[in-house]
């Protein structure tokens, strides 16, 4: 297995790539190869410097970096030799299992909607985020988080599919619950879509659904295990949800539920519905968040996420 | 000034709503009245009970109750001598000057919008709420929160001058900031109802509007004062909110900052956008809340928010 990493990606990049990519590279099994995609030289000095084995790497030159600032669009064509774009590259002709990277989402959502393209019938992908629920170590599974603010209600039926097999594959629940986010419990609650959503949803023998919950049940695992929704809702209760921990972080309260609802930590997210892992990881990404981005990587390659997606929307 | 409360609205009426009635009483000026609506013997009972003057308040007997699971549009005229049926016939004939109730939403949002109309030129009302920002004791307002799941542009411009009404004269802003809530800061980003509206409120003289917010600018007034959505989007943000201050109890914490967000102690919100005075008051209103309901509507009364509304649609 060899996993793609774009070592120019993210605010502390290539330094905190590298340092995150040298502690995963400890729990990864020996059949299981990092390629670091960036500035050579810059990268070997990074490695030099945590007195790290390059030879534990592999290192694909770029002589280019997309910037944040940059129009996703444009960025990639405009910078062929950007590690991005390199990445993209290797990853469609198959010589690498995945690719993350924690620089430009933009560019990132570009490269794989146009170098790995769309699972053939799926209308949008998806990008997922975890929401941490109960007391314990557990955590349900939300999407769209922001590809897709104009949502059909065929495209929801899909992401509730894409988040059963995500849920099923990644958090190991047998069956898992889904639910549609909503304003009311009752089935004739939501707006137009939401509501075309659930008549759609409610036979539905795809997944196993359980009906519409509301924003005070996001954070328990009490009725649902999936939480679908329209892009635009969940970006905003992801930032909420990002908000808020930072309220609690500005009181000083330490307690160690709450630090579940540090996002940095949990490396990133795939995007569901292409036909290779791509994982976006968070810009203000630590070496922790890129060790998590890479372990995750790694999984969803493991899992063969992206062909038991494509067998389910065969 | 005469304030019209539904004493039998809400989990715990009528005991609450009485008790709640005596002590928002004594904070009264004394040419503000309090009227009770609800069975007689039973407000009278508890009027004893708390050692209360009955001469202190007047009382409009009614024989019925909606209860919270009825049809709301039914409701009212299946039940014309119920407490809020009855309430809405004096607020039409301008025997009270505002109504309020923890009761029926449902049976309230019917009462307003057929015994009270819609102030003529305002396409929908909309309800608000209270968001609390920074660490002092202040306020951003969110609306539409759960009247209009789907919202054309033009509805979204209009809750922005409502909104912006409601923050000067309740929170004396003398110039509120009002923003639209969207998946990103920049002009172009968001869902084709958000584009729009921005394009609408972007050169606006009938508010000061200051761009696009994001879920994580919720609990901050840095940017805004005022938060426009639809109300799909509002309802999902308040429930999430009101979830967190749950959990924060759950792990015990104790903290007077995060106290604020027991929406509960805020008595309630006013239906914008409607001819008179109308609060709608939290179902598990104890007296505390009853007491701010009340006191909330004296104030929409005093400022004469509804005829400022008037006018700046006139």
């Amino acid at each position: 297995m060899r996993i793609g990493v774009d070592a120019m990606g993210g605010d502390y990049a290539p330094a905190a790539v590298v340092a995150g990519a040298i502690i995963a590279q400890k729990q990864l099994l020996p059949e299981q190869h990092i390629v670091l995609f960036g500035d050579e030289a810059l990268i070997k000095a990074e490695l030099a410097k945590l007195n790290a084995n390059p030879f534990d790497f592999e290192i694909v030159h770029c002589s280019e970096v997309i910037e944040m600032g940059e129009n996703p669009a444009k960025s990639l064509t405009k910078k062929p030799d950007s590690s991005i774009a390199v990445g993209f590259k290797w990853l469609a002709t198959g010589k690498i299992d995945g690719f993350a990277s924690a620089g430009s989402t933009g560019a990132m959502l570009v490269g794989a909607m146009y170098a790995i393209k769309s699972i053939p019938g799926i209308i949008r992908p998806a990008i997922a985020s975890y929401i941490p629920v109960g007391l314990e170590n557990k955590f349900n599974l939300i999407l769209d988080v922001g590809i897709n603010p104009d949502c059909r209600p065929d495209v929801l039926y899909q992401y509730a599919m894409l988040g059963s097999i995500f849920s099923k594959l990644i958090f190991n629940n047998e069956e898992p619950r889904v639910a549609l986010l909503n304003i009311g419990e009752e089935e004739e609650k939501g707006n137009l879509v939401s509501k075309s959503a659930f008549e759609l949803m409610k036979d539905s023998t795809d997944f196993k659904f359980v009906g519409n919950v509301e924003g005070n049940d996001l954070f328990s695992n009490q009725k649902t295990d999936v939480v679908v929704c329209d892009g635009f809702v969940g970006n905003v209760v992801l930032k909420e949800a990002e908000a808020f921990y930072h309220l609690i972080k500005a009181r000083k309260i330490e307690d160690p539920y709450f630090e579940r609802f540090n996002f940095e930590n949990y490396g990133g997210t795939p995007i569901l519905g292409v036909n290779a892992p791509v994982i976006i990881g968070h810009g203000i990404s630590n070496a922790k968040a890129i060790m998590n981005m890479i372990l995750q990587t790694q999984e969803v390659i493991a899992t063969n996420l992206c062909g038991k997606i494509k067998e389910a929307f065969n």
